[in-house]
């Protein structure tokens, strides 16, 4: 099997599985619970904490533990949007938002806030002067994605930060679940205030996540309750949950010291392989992220290659993973202004830091296979 | 060890965290991918529901996997609140709630809604008669919870029910954390149509529960994104913690068939047992739940008696777990209307079906003699 979906998801590493069920059953207790065997439970929670806040070096008060991207990216937007409302009601985002995203805006729309999308050039990339521009005496709230899940291009969140902080009333989200372990991002940097990660797109566990929320932005929380969480996010805590995430951000954060160099080689002779391809036209930008490549086969149905591909045991996907059973254009290569032929013919490999040469190098003899039977058929 | 804080959380049972296991290295594909890995999570997801549907006597289609009982309770309250706010801002509750729903009930009055909080009498039980009266011609939602947390006092759901579904302008929705497996429910009684349940009460993990949404009712989605969870709950499905959250939910209600009457006896022993020490008031209505007793000692601090049974190794706690560090008054015990010594000395002992006559006899040995000891100090 050769799995190249990893920006869907990833298999979870065997370690951070077995933390999870350790601590689930040696450590099960309710860290509120005032005994000892509920304390023990405290403590190593502020342990997982303490060794995330290291890792991404944050404070450790502004590591909060979510279930995933999804909650993450509307725990931070409307969470701010409804907490700061007096402020202003204005929202800034760009058109190739992952859907949790967007349509946590949207929603905001339905209740009386104003967004601006913006737009991006043909590499899926947001122009800062555009950002500087939205900007509103009511703006309260810029939220950008760092790599996009479908191009793998990478936004100039560092430039967006920097005229963020500028403005002291906004507050600067940053959606990160595809750039965590593979696109450096550093959130000491001044103006950036949120930061969502996933666990499971970095070989942690389906239902784990972190939020970062630096120590001078309050929310207005989406789960009210215990006061979990600096009262950000109520609710027993999944300690199991937490340590496993940590343990996955640790290990990515390593292979991201030793091993990124190698995995952009890899991506680079995929790259180039697909450049050679008479029949692909390469959507990704070169500076794009190591892990993901986005390509088109104008004239030939995703779907179909997709299933031709399975056969051989190789599993690439269309557009993000909750989008990919509308069987219509992307909406991301659309704003990036590619032509529908494009839009409609897109696949998307994603690597991870285990996918070998080997592994590219048969993917690329079976793709070009599949072309070539696929345009047999149609003659 | 004698665990006896099963209200606050479970032992996990280890067939359940195998299956997670099992299928978060094995199916760990993201069902929403066309390719057959994630076709094959997708049958996964759907038999997972399937089950549940079928345990809970409803349709798949109103099961709602969520990370637990905070965000069932949030998603259902805020969800309605928000959706349905053109027809009417009037929430009606009880003072009992867990701070899940009170404190979401508190939030959405910042944002101009109306709660009326209900009284209950010594049992810490609400009048149907008074849940008919606070309804108005604004009132969009009921929230009422079925087993307390503290008390272990059972709410006429059934009634008010009965009441709900006679104002089909109104949602009425039961938060059964404490209830499921131990004090059955019909959900398909006319008149329910949200119902919050945890994993991590019932033996599951922490992270997982199920919200029912009846399919008449919508909802203001907490996260809005992929669509999933028929847009209710977007986000990528943890399909290991929704086939775990099933397989606990299978086999406390299997434990409810077989087992509820023997539970029922061991809490029998205990209540008497409690009621003839000098020393002690139950608090705990003797028609409550079978697995909270809830007692005072007045004179006597709690931390201090927790302690000196945890010396024991035996578990139990003072109030609900998430407000068990604030040395206050129960807010439930004084909501029953009792005094302040009782307030102030409250314990809680909450079994599982694992919990056996042995185990009691030998908390309530300990007990007196911490009663004992307790007092020699203070003299
Ligand atoms: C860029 C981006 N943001 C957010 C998400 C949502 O994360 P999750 O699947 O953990 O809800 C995803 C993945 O689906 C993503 O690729
Ligand atoms: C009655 C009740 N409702 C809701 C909750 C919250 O559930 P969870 O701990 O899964 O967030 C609890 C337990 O803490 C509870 O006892």
């Amino acid at each position: 099997m050769i799995y190249l979906d990893n920006s869907a998801t990833t298999l979870p590493d065997p370690t951070v599985l077995t933390s999870f069920q350790q601590i689930s059953s040696n450590y099960f207790a309710n860290p509120s619970s005032i005994h000892p065997l509920g304390g023990q439970v405290e403590q190593l929670f502020h342990m997982a904490k303490k060794q995330a806040a290291e890792l991404l070096k944050v404070r450790q008060e502004e590591v909060v533990f979510t279930s995933g991207g999804t909650e993450g990216n509307n725990m931070a937007i409307k969470g701010i949007a409804l907490q700061h409302q007096q402020r202003g009601k204005h929202i800034i985002t760009t058109e190739i938002e992952h859907p949790s995203v967007l349509e946590a805006c949207r929603s905001l729309e339905t209740l009386g806030f104003h967004v601006t999308y913006l737009p991006v050039n043909q590499s899926g990339v947001v122009a800062v002067e555009d950002v500087q521009q939205a900007i509103r005496e009511d703006t309260i709230l810029i939220t950008i994605m760092h790599v996009n899940n479908e191009m793998g291009s990478i936004q100039p969140t560092k430039e967006i930060a920097d005229i963020a902080a500028k403005h002291p009333k906004l507050f600067f989200h940053i959606d990160n679940v595809q750039g965590v372990g593979k696109v450096p991002l550093s959130l000491s940097h001044p103006g950036i205030n949120l930061c969502t990660m996933s666990g499971h797109k970095i070989h942690g566990l389906k239902g784990t996540g972190i939020l970062y929320v630096d120590n001078r932005t309050t929310l207005f929380p989406l789960f009210h309750g215990g006061e979990q969480e600096r009262n950000l996010r109520s609710g027993t805590e999944n300690v199991a949950g937490s340590v496993s995430m940590v343990k996955a951000l640790r290990i990515i954060k390593e292979k991201e010291t030793t091993t990124l160099d190698q995995m952009y080689e890899i991506r680079n002779v995929l790259f180039e392989a697909l450049q050679e391809i008479p029949e692909v036209i390469v959507n990704t930008p070169n500076n794009g992220a190591p892990h993901i490549v986005n390509f088109s086969v104008p004239g030939t149905k995703p779907e179909v290659m997709i299933h031709m591909l399975a056969e051989k045991e190789i599993y690439i996907s269309t557009k993000s993973a909750c989008s990919s059973k509308q069987a219509d254009a992307s909406k991301i290569l659309k704003a990036c202004g590619f032509t529908k032929d494009r839009t409609t013919s897109a696949l998307r490999v994603s690597l991870s830091y285990e996918t070998t040469l080997e592994e590219i190098y048969q993917f690329i003899e079976t793709l070009k296979q599949a072309i070539r039977q696929f345009k047999k058929v149609m003659e």
